[in-house]
């Protein structure tokens, strides 16, 4: 039989292993959570996460890479490809992130990167903020999880890093034709540039666009090159059929869209218009296209209008002109031009074997008509017989 | 004053929530360890982890996809490449996977995927186990976190997935010449596939390179696009001089490289054997080397000659000889030849500005000698003037 003496000095024991236990839990749970660092250190110390992209200056690739930390960039669609994206922008320090998905997290997502088993059942945003927030560490964020439908004029007219600005870049990382409409729709609106990104139904193959309204050609100026038209396509995975997916299709162009938002937020490199990935064959097409002027979106032909007196009006604003290396002719009625030199044999060889898809959807780089991808446009150019011919002498 | 009686109903108290305490704490310790999954199911629900990989057979994209769970893969290096590649076989449901580091996770690798800064301090090779055996649920997985520095041979010769057998593929994803030495020299010894990968200093480029032993150019035949020569490379970082590295370049490294593996090992597309990635100007130059006969390395001259007798004595091998895109001329020293035909002035622009390296150190993708990269091998080949005018007419 204890005495209470024995008693009391049991209880203050247990007392003390409970405060104990209670605080491991908690800091196991809040050790995670990182502050923000103040200041961007280039000292060369395993302790300091800033370190290795600060290098890029001393290599002469970057100027001023803290220059990072002043931009804000929305992420519309935190899935397979929206998801490694923020996390790339949050290790790369980026200033502010913009989040934007309503779907949940789901198991059938696990063979994508980002996402863990024990998060299904989360929405996508909030397990998203959930890891972004163990990261923070490298970087100055600032998470807006908002869960929003369409549109989404407001948020990114207002998402800047200083109050009541715009974000500097809004990335589209959704699934699906309507909501890159949609994306498009507002930022014809707005003059908001933008980059759109895709992967094709049967996983192996993706494509990077970036989109200046008026300059370049929107997404409703041009075919989509990924594409379901006619069906409702939420309803596609109830049929028992769902699209193919693959973290390493996804990982490159999550990988290729960010590297973008670097060389185009940051000014090195050449910034890409359009660049199109096909695993099947490793080929990365490039391309540049105009707007269309005869674009549906009443928005863009207004940007379209804005875009040409401005370039009138400031004859200096040209050099942006010639940046864009637009290789379109008037004649193409979609104003497509592969500009790496590929015969259409290749192409219909590159785009891998026809898959069986469900009614109304296209596959990325396959060839809906001859006319548009044969090599007609070459006859076009400017480039002579004799200016071949002095090219293979020197080669 | 507590009684006899109240004091041993709090001791009960306390015993009881100290108790539910510390099974929250394991709980919440265990909730993530996934167990293994018997059969890939097909079944498009959202619960199912492999509906998305195995609809690339509802595709027509892989023939068999469930053959993933036959392989093992070695991975060497588990940093900003290796991690990442882990990652996505686990996610594609890979047999087995052998992991190699010695190094510890420091805040310095924040910039890259994968590691987390509460990893801080723990070994590569452990932190990695941790986040793998998190996402288990999409594969049926066996991780050899073999702390291990060289060689590798007894690893690689009996990692496979059957008791004794070897693995199915290397992957080098180390950062030193002196690491893909002792992998390459290890493969040649026994016979065994690898695919090595790369970024350069400056983050701005990689590669990646199928070496299949006597049949294509191994890191011996050739000399390395990437390296560090004449120093040694674990005192750059002790001088205040560090590689630049972002998590855009590892990220399409791993996955240009895992989307390799995958089509090596489940037999679809076209295997890459040179795939480079030049972010600068979004230039990805392939190729294909044949191995040399005056190698170095002597095990590399005996899978040469074993390759040659194998060819000889089943002529019905030659197939594989002639999958092997070989455009390399004899009289080429390094056997080197860039397949794209881009110019000096092309790749030369594609590198980027000169960097600021220390003594030593060069970077991918930039012009050691012209010799090298110039375009007289074309010159060399078997097609005429007529040829050439002949696909002129036609364009």
């Amino acid at each position: 039989m204890a005495t209470a003496e024995e008693l009391k000095r049991r209880v203050r024991e247990l007392e003390n292993e409970l405060i104990k236990c209670k605080q491991r839990r908690s800091s196991e749970e809040q050790v995670h959570a990182r502050a923000k660092i103040e200041k961007m250190s280039a000292e060369v110390v395993d302790s300091n996460p800033y370190s290795r992209l600060m290098a890029l200056k001393r290599m002469g690739i970057v100027d001023n890479y803290e220059k990072i930390r002043s931009f804000a960039v929305a992420v519309v669609g935190v899935g397979g490809v929206g998801s490694v994206t923020a996390e790339m922008l949050t290790r790369c320090g980026i200033g502010k992130l913009l989040l934007f998905d309503y779907d949940k997290v789901e198991l059938a997502n696990m063979n994508r990167l980002f996402f863990q088993p024990h998060q299904a059942g989360l929405s996508k945003v909030e397990a998203a903020e959930n890891t972004l927030r163990l990261i923070l560490v490298t970087t100055d964020l600032f998470l807006s999880s908002l869960c929003s439908h369409l549109p989404f004029i407001c948020d990114f007219s207002n998402g800047g890093l200083e109050e009541g600005k715009p974000v500097d870049l809004v990335l589209s990382c959704v699934d699906n034709f309507e909501a890159r409409m949609a994306i498009n729709t507002a930022c014809n609106e707005l003059g908001q540039v933008w980059m759109e990104s895709g992967v094709s139904e049967n996983a192996v193959s993706g494509h990077i666009q970036l989109i200046i309204p008026g300059e370049t050609a929107c997404f409703a100026c041009a075919p989509p090159l990924v594409v379901a038209a006619s069906i409702d396509e939420k309803t596609l995975k109830k049929d028992g059929v769902c699209a193919a997916s693959l973290p390493t299709t996804m990982g490159v162009v999550a990988g290729i869209l960010v590297q973008n938002v670097l060389k185009y937020l940051l000014g090195f490199g050449s910034v890409s218009y359009y660049l199109g990935y096909n695993a099947m064959q490793d080929f990365f097409p490039t391309m540049a296209m105009k707007a269309n002027p005869q674009c549906d979106d009443q928005h863009c032909r207004r940007q379209q209008e804005e875009y040409k007196s401005k370039v009138t009006e400031h004859p200096k604003q040209e050099a942006v002109e010639e940046e864009v290396v637009v290789v379109v002719h008037e004649e193409n009625e979609w104003g497509i031009e592969v500009v790496s030199e590929v015969t259409e044999a290749e192409l219909q060889a590159a785009s891998g074997p026809e898959p069986d898809l469900p009614e109304g959807i296209t596959v990325a780089y396959t060839i809906p008509e001859k006319e548009e991808t044969s090599g007609q446009t070459v006859e076009e150019t400017d480039q002579s017989l004799e200016d071949l011919m002095a090219q293979m002498r020197k080669m």
